[in-house]
């Protein structure tokens, strides 16, 4: 599994503060405490409180790039976001994210074929949020159809089901999960899949366990990538276990330790 | 999911010891405690330490009646236990189990039929263990066949694709998932599933943690019914968080204290 932490985020309000305030300290507490945590990429989203997000996604590209050069996943609705922070980037780039839009991936696969960056495909459209498999499954097949004809291989690109919370539209949980294996035979080779996890929980009292379930059950389904949070250790262990069933990692009696110091 | 206690086996010293001395109260104690746990049935087997399993199965059985009147699952190798067994039950009752050998489906299906009682199939047989999906199928459509031809409804049948240990079979974990996936469309209407889920994680050392993670990915799978320690909070936790997430639980913000109130 590819771990993007989610941490570094302004709606989060220390990190909200440090970008207001310019303060270094924080994001790269954050940054380096994600990674221990077991993290394989780190998302970067200025979040709603940031009035100049073009400028500060470069403060919080390079202030991150000083501490560590794994990959960095740079989240904004906003293409001209993403692509200000694609000019400053040095360690390896996922575009979070397009939607299945003519429009946005006309801008998008662009930036990140020049940018040889993963890009993360929303299946929503300005139409709105597909309420069934099939609507995901042909919003899927626009934007690998799209990447195909651009030359964009559908194996750095990263697509997201839209993961809806729980207790809102809980009919739609096992089409999400269907979805995530039905969009692995699109084509050949497969495109990748990713899930924002923690949508599932909003607005629900026991987010972590409801997290780690929805986590566990998507592995079952062959996610590829998701964006979580690593300090989670309750979640850690439930996704490491579900890589273990799923023979993804050697057994060993320490096998919790094992992938962590890896 | 029809939740099958476990506990009540005379492989646990207590059980054991109370089994041969004819004591009801460790019995009936753990039969009252699994149900308040959430067991919808309890399992019901002797163990290795009994000389007389024919009638100390009528014991064991005689003694939980007298506090419910739940499903009871038999739970012997030995055809002459199971049948000793049932000529004392009142409740419901599951026989666990046959193999898909003729020589046992020719004992226990007419059994079932004649105690309308429903029957758990292994897909296993004199030939030993199944070793993939494939082989697993295979032996699930011979219990099927033969249960069609016979007049017993697959509706009645629960096959179980053996739950191996993940320490030692860990490349056939995804076969075993999958294979509930399949049992479910071998015929229609769909015979039944479950597994003994405590062998996953027999002789590894986070046995909760595996046991809960395997038991949700199972619940994605389209799993029907599960043998397993009721008393361990986390696995019902999980196992209840799951089926809120498939949609079989309306949610509420105390989704957990609801069911365990059902």
């Amino acid at each position: 599994m590819f771990i993007i932490g989610e941490l570094i985020n302004g709606m989060y309000k220390d990190i909200g503060e440090a970008i207001k305030k310019k303060d270094k300290a924080p994001i790269q507490k954050y940054a380096l405490e994600q990674l221990k945590a077991g993290a394989d990429a780190l998302d970067v989203n200025c979040g709603p409180v940031s009035r100049q997000p073009v400028s500060d996604i470069q403060w919080l590209v390079q202030t991150i790039q000083e501490v560590t050069n794994k990959p960095l996943v740079l989240d904004s609705s906003k293409p001209e976001v993403i692509e200000s922070g694609l000019k400053v980037i040095k360690n390896k780039a996922i575009i979070n994210s397009t939607t299945a839009d003519v429009e946005k991936l006309n801008i998008l696969v662009p930036l990140a074929k020049q940018y040889q960056a993963g890009l993360i495909g929303l299946t929503i459209s300005a139409k709105g949020i597909p309420q069934n498999k099939d609507q995901r499954l042909e919003l899927a097949a626009t934007i690998v159809s799209y990447c195909s004809e651009q030359g964009f291989s559908p194996e750095n690109l990263y697509l997201d089901p839209i993961v809806l919370p729980v207790n809102v539209a809980q009919a739609q949980m096992r089409d999400i999960l269907e979805s995530i294996h039905e969009f692995k035979i699109i084509s050949e080779p497969s495109p990748k899949t990713v899930v924002g996890l923690s949508n599932v929980s909003q607005g629900s009292c026991l987010r972590s366990l409801i997290n780690r379930t929805f986590l566990t059950m998507a592995v079952a389904f062959g996610l590829d990538a998701a964006i979580i949070d690593p300090q989670d250790k309750e979640l850690m262990d439930a996704l490491i276990t579900s890589e273990l069933i799923l023979n993804k990692q050697i057994y060993c009696d320490s096998y919790l330790e094992a992938y962590r110091k890896k």
